[in-house]
């Protein structure tokens, strides 16, 4: 196989197929061998449903869009990476001529390339064409496995930063998923003073703890919650992250959020919700959609590992081969509770044999 | 009577009633003859129901907080205004220790001082007392009936600043009530290209094209809701002010809004709403509450009458004496569709015999 | 001639040459026909000296870069116009690799290519191509002429929002050029509620007034500087820019702004100059340097034009046909005084048969 | 003694003498006994010169505005402290009628009352009394010395936050004076990746370096002073804070700095200095000065202490008594070079005998 690939083929079916290797697409491409692979919610959910919102599978797609790599080859004009750099791969790609783009906001931009988002194929190859300025050199002390997960800390990052996350905020995360929980990180390397990050499972929480969080809270606990949280922190949260997408989060989250506060939705729930939409209006609430990353996030991301600020490897629960892929989505749907992180390595020499 | 004032008994009881005048409080203080009042849809609550969200009469309280008068004594140290000065009444006084002042947000002081809202007395007296910053001197050319529609100017100043309103915006206003229009107004002083007002009753819609609105549409039309909008200003609006209340206006303004942009709730409906939640969040739309005033926006309000950006006097449908304001009350209660802005007159100097 | 362009051989020899047509370049670029160009003061300064501040004319250099015209021709993919439509051209096209392209601050992206900037030739030819996202389409009520301001008008948008003018600012420009009256004019549409404009020939502050000047000062008159200027505008103005280059002027300035404010500097005179940094410290003045135009620049200006909220057409007080552009230029070396704008004609259709 | 205080008779001389204590001057305001006093550079200028700027000495003046102290007693409504607290003191008190309080930029109110400027008395006494919300509660494990260099660390907090420092920002401070080190710690809490620092002696560049700076460099090194720290932090800084006061150090930064990067004075010097005009309009830099501090900025520096982002007590190199304070003047008008900051103790029991 010169480029195996994980495809899905259609709804429920993955199989390990050979493709053929991409080329650079102009003189400022490069061509990366994908090393480390993070799974992520809407892969399983293309994987289990054929679909993730109004984006639906109808003809195969390779699968993936978290990964890390070495760069196999550059166009004639790239100066950002050499040939043997590791770098993250940022795997969505705007419109230069977008407005979004030049506004700083391109994960807005209704042209985007994505990987794994039909009709793009996705990261789980030998080989991803990328332009040089959509991947990112780690430093050495930096590991592949790091580097495929700046794809979420992005996402953590780009919710912070549009949360208004600054030096001596306090802040509370609902939700300790691998975004939540990495956003609990990003607030506190932002400089939040307080990030207190509620869930239901004790287990998640002691993981937060580890991430960055300075107070956790699990929300079964009886007793009056906004009163609870306020003896943690101080006072309310000034900002509130929302990374589960349950109703009950949200609509905590605005209770006990600070009058004039900012509120950040990252979690995907349902499409409708009920908000206390009075409360929101009279205490001037700041309620802010927050999705994907954008111009700078990538940047951060990579800077928060590599001077130490977040660990951001204790997330990885699991660890499969390449060969071993449909193995690992279907480990996640049927112990989705203990997995936090999956990564699939990038394909064995073996493979090529095929 | 030497302060006649329109006093609400309990709920359902207005009377006239004399009470002792106010005496200045401190040095930096004015005392106010009023002069003009409108009326607003708070009084007619506290009227009908006895309260006003949250807040609710336990004792007599003078009605009225949108007012003009002129100045008729100020305090020793008092330098903005003098005696004789016509001026408009900001009627909310925070407290200047609070951390909301401080930063300019005072209009979320927990411990404001608001006519008209229990236990506080309001304006529809002979005199009233006020620190000095917190009275706006009109200039000569503009009248006291100007004068007294600075304060619900001032929510529409204060939303349309919340919502980022800038030169060339594309805006849109659901709900054409006295702020709405008001907003449309101030959105086009702002600088919008294009004001799109949308409301159900042709007559509104009229009245908004003389405000500022460069564009009106009945929602009630049959077609594409969007389509139709679309067509009339270019493109989704990238601001949304929804100053009707109503669940459906809400959805339809997020809806409508451009992806990335900003929505702002001024008008207040059902305590929880059904939002467009998971839209918000993929389109990272920013929904903003907006309350009353704050720090500047009676300044913007009194320059926009002054310089004729805005005629605000169009909105006045009903002119009422002091003596008869319980009967300005009842009117709007029966023939409320016909009444966009009510004047009562301050005290005749009749009563003073009394 | 196919395509008659107006070359600077080398400093001080400006003739008119044919060149080749050129060919679309990609899929998204269009041909325009050039028929109208303002002449910049830095088109002059190379005509004398051969250099503009750090850039020296070393070949032959097509002129002109304040242009309007009408798409001749549009590559496949093209949207945004089509084949006759009118067009003000943005005349520097950033790399879309660019950090600062992606910043929505292009115009300080090193990789610039600007027209009529060594080593890019200008637009003074009959054809220019340009990606279709810098041009800009012209109202049909909107003519040529104003077309080809939409360039100076441009860098006068720039500075007002580079210093934060908004709604009720109170605005002190310096200079009387053509930048100088821009910016006052483009400060009056964003909201200043004041507009002086000092300079020292009665004649420009004349028409000063007639762009959006609301207030005018000869800085040649007696009195005290800053009191005087108090008296017309009420209070120090909380914003001024600095359009003329003189040292003075930014002295001037920089000593009647209010504490706090913004001084925009956008005129260049010496390389350094002396300035009262003490105070500027001490009373947190922000100085901002501007440069040409950025993402949304453009835009605004088009539609400052088209909502008639600006009258450019009065700064042009000179017309050239294209065959005299020579003249043109040396008109404005020998009569320099009487000259706001110049505008040259796109190429005579004689000239074809040349 | 019932209050003694040291007090700068005139320019030259410093006497102990005793004043009558101070009673509260509202239910809000509170009695505070002081305990420890830094040293400023400007109560060491009225000392030597009998002004400061514009600030001169015209009657006997109490010395100290950088203290830290325990509440003595409290006024009736008082809620944020009560007696035996901790607290640091911000020692200026706007009037919180002015435009500048109500806007958040309370230290360029017109009406401040500033401890130790001219004419109003300063802290070096047993007792001093603020209103409530001027000082800042201690948590237990900050000492009061801590708490007596919260003042000038806000400084550095002030000038951090008007430069816009925020994550991954890359950074320089010209100048390792108190001010310098303090505002290189600052940066580094508030998120900076680089902090570098310039001064010319390698022993205040080695404290520097235990403060927060990540690199330093010594102006006086031969070689390409750009290309150095360039190779040192990357690439140019995008802002550079500049604490000298010397004008060298001031066009050092400005043109080291990244193009549209930020400048913030701190430091004071000449009234007027060379700049580097021309590059700074066509660079669009943003030149912006700092003085002392405002709201929120007291809070910061109390919590970047209590949450150890940065150990103040390293820049102490001298203590004296309170009845040695003139000794502590005079020592650093004698061995300056060695002085870093100076703490004199509160008045020690003993005096109250005299």
């Amino acid at each position: 196989m010169s480029n195996p690939s994980i495809v899905l083929k259609e709804k429920g079916k993955i199989v390990l197929e050979n493709r053929p290797v991409p080329d650079l697409t102009d003189e400022r491409s490069v061509k990366i061998a994908v090393k480390k692979t993070g799974i992520c919610g809407s892969d399983v959910h293309y994987y289990l449903h054929g679909n993730c919102g109004t984006f639906v599978v109808k003809a195969p797609m390779v699968l993936g869009h978290e990964s890390s790599g070495v760069i196999a080859e550059v166009g004639r004009l790239v100066t950002n990476v050499k040939v043997g750099d590791k770098v993250a791969i940022e795997p969505g790609v705007p419109s230069r001529y977008s407005e979004e783009y030049k506004n700083g906001r391109y994960n807005l931009c209704p042209d985007m390339a994505f990987a794994a988002t039909p009709p793009y194929d996705g990261t789980l190859a030998r080989y991803y064409i990328m332009p040089e300025d959509f991947v990112y050199k780690l430093p050495d002390h930096v590991s592949l496995e790091e580097g495929a997960l700046v794809e979420p800390l992005s996402v953590a990052v780009h919710a912070a930063k549009r949360a208004g996350i600054k030096y001596n905020s306090n802040v509370a995360v609902f939700g300790a998923g691998p975004v939540g929980l990495l956003t609990a990180g990003a607030a506190r390397a932002l400089g939040a003073a307080n990030v207190l990050v509620v869930d239901i499972f004790d287990t998640k929480l002691e993981l937060a703890k580890n991430i960055g969080a300075t107070h956790t809270y699990n929300s079964l606990k009886k007793g009056n919650f906004d009163e609870e949280i306020i003896k943690l922190i101080g006072d309310r949260p000034d900002i509130v992250l929302e990374a589960s997408g349950a109703d009950i989060a949200m609509n905590n989250g605005l209770n006990l959020l600070k009058t004039g506060g900012v509120f950040v939705q990252i979690g995907m729930g349902k499409d409708d919700v009920k908000l206390p939409v009075a409360q929101m209006t009279q205490r001037e609430i700041d309620y802010r959609g927050s999705s994907r990353y954008s111009q700078g996030d990538y940047n951060d991301a990579v800077t928060m590992i590599a001077n130490g600020k977040i660990d951001v490897k204790q997330l990885i629960t699991h660890r499969f081969k390449f060969k071993d892929a449909k193995t690992a989505y279907d480990n996640i749907i049927q112990n989705g509770k203990d997995v936090v992180k999956t990564i699939i390595d990038g394909p064995e020499d073996e493979l090529a044999k095929l």
